[in-house]
């Protein structure tokens, strides 16, 4: 029986979540929501799915010491660090060489690193259903998100027929992936009930994703040559890694891989799912007091609805007369911006970013 | 000729524009406008009205320390700390004793410390004028501030007739104290021309004020004498403060002296003046960027319109997508306001009291 493995993409720019989160610590380090890191949280909830030595964490060269210092019980050499971020699919063909090498029919998962689950029961039984597809036949099985409201954030997956059942969970053919929907095309898909967001979550195996590369992105599958011919000889891939990363294609493995194929099925899910896109969506992870405001760390809300107040160090962050207002405050810098506003939050940073010694806060 | 003194009333509980002031480093420790702070600033303007050994400073024992670090050139034994806060009659009353002491016929000015006022050639003719008037005869000359808005968080006086010029200022006889205004009376007021705004400056002789404590607050003019009796033997003040003080009414003296006198005169102000009573009259002392943001410290603001940002220590304060807000970090404490809730203050120090250690904070 083929092997399973465990492929965790801990990438992102730490914009969202500034000023807690950084360039060199992004949400994925930080305990977002509960006392972990969210990459730890998602390690800690894979470990029942494949043994560390099968679980992979690929980041960025500026997060690579961080990440580590998270990621206790995986062997060293199983966290990869790609030396410039290229897009998922370039991500996905270096997870295929590296599982390939140990197994060359081994069955992987492709995994964000930042997303918020708290059902981790169902979540194990929805992959293992997952590896189950995979293993039964050459397909490509996404984990679509059943969707709880018309978000015009995410991609979503049309489903077509359903194909076959593993372990009592059905899983559907996919009639199209479509991008990120306005408003009342959001509404629409939710209404139908046959749309699921696409959260970057797949379950394949290297044989199917090997072919899948040299039939709809053969420019990347021979730029990544070079990488199977290191791993194939022991060599440490930090230098190859060094050389062909630059050289790779900046694409993602949906528009890569998953649009292009015919053999692509989805598994809708049944656990609780939030990517927690921005501080927004964080406020629904903590228990309000009775005005609904949510606090981290030392806070004072007074004649205030609704805020969302983190302090860090034993700093007191006060807030008087406003509501739906987001004060984030950290050792060096502090954020305060409505809710409603969260989603500039770049435009914010450009500012940053153009003060003298802007560099440091980002 | 009897000889210039100023008393300097450095008081308040330092609430108003927490979390910079404290209850031991109030707004006049502070550079809430300018670069010194604003005790700092009164001394300097008024050196050109008295020699250093003639202007005293009368503070309270929380703040003494604090005080004297920023009276530099004024005697030690002229900083003189209430043990405990005994309102403004009681403070006059101790001045009179202090002054009577270096010059039984000593006119002296009670200026409070707090204020910002930058015309400072304008101010120091006003109180010389004045000076002028206490010498000529047997007045308590109030120095009044012609209003420029309809406030209703300032006592007025009502002018009456002209009494005489001095200096070629014109100073007027009072037909009335009054207390604070509601919107449409002060807008009469202001209308009126006939009210000055009571600032808490007067000017008047020892005899003039010691006859009126005896006449209208002989109680008050009693237990002062163990102060007199003290600063007679040459005795330190601070033993016998402690005594008598805690006996003392607590009692204004606008309440006490001057509504009840019938020599008070009024100088109309021609300098400009401002009290900065709370965080959002600080604004208009800052020079405003093009969306009308003042700052002071590393503060960024995207977004939004006629923000208040202060930030301290090299901290960076953010502040995205909101307007006539109110931001004021410190190395222990943030403050997030709307301007329009800034004089509800209190009741969020409350809350900040009843957390644990939450003194620290106050």
């Amino acid at each position: 029986m083929a092997q399973h493995f465990i492929v965790i993409i801990a990438g992102g720019k730490g914009e969202r979540f500034w000023p807690q989160s950084r360039a060199a610590r992004p949400k994925h380090l930080l305990p977002i929501v509960g006392t972990k890191p969210l990459l730890t949280q998602t390690i800690d909830r894979v470990k029942p799915l494949a043994p560390a030595k099968n679980i992979f964490v690929i980041t960025s060269a500026v997060q690579e010491k961080a990440v580590r210092a998270v990621c206790k019980g995986i062997p060293a050499a199983n966290i990869i660090a790609e030396p410039v971020g290229r897009d998922t699919a370039a991500a996905v063909g270096l997870a295929a060489a590296i599982v390939a090498e140990r197994d060359p029919q081994g069955i992987f998962a492709v995994l964000p690193a930042d997303h918020v689950i708290h059902d981790c029961k169902a979540y194990e039984a929805d992959l293992a259903a997952a590896f189950a597809a995979a293993e039964a036949a050459e397909v490509m099985v996404t984990i679509g998100i059943k969707p709880t409201e018309p978000a015009t954030g995410f991609g979503y997956i049309q489903r077509a027929a359903k194909w076959k059942s593993f372990n009592r969970r059905p899983v559907f053919n996919v009639q199209r992936f479509v991008e990120k929907p306005k408003k009342e095309v959001a509404e629409s898909y939710l209404a139908s009930g046959d749309y699921l967001w696409n959260a970057g979550m797949f379950v394949w195996s290297v044989p199917v994703v090997e072919k899948a590369l040299v039939q709809h992105a053969p420019e990347l599958a021979i730029a990544l040559q070079p990488i199977r011919a290191a791993l194939a000889q022991k060599r440490p891939l930090a230098g190859v890694l060094k050389k062909v990363y630059p050289t790779l294609p900046k694409i993602s493995v949906d528009y890569a891989l998953l649009e292009k194929s015919t053999n692509v099925v989805v598994l809708p899910s049944s656990f609780d799912w939030d990517d927690v896109g921005a501080w927004p969506a964080v406020a629904k992870h903590f228990k309000p007091d009775a005005a609904g405001n949510v606090s981290r760390g030392l806070a004072v809300v007074e004649q205030g609805r609704n805020n969302i107040v983190f302090s860090e160090g034993g700093h007191l962050v006060t807030v008087l007369g406003v509501d739906d207002l987001i004060v984030v405050q950290t050792a060096d810098a502090t954020l305060v911006c409505p809710k409603s506003k969260a989603q500039d939050i770049k435009a914010l940073l450009k500012q940053v970013e153009a003060l003298k010694g802007g560099a440091k806060w980002l």
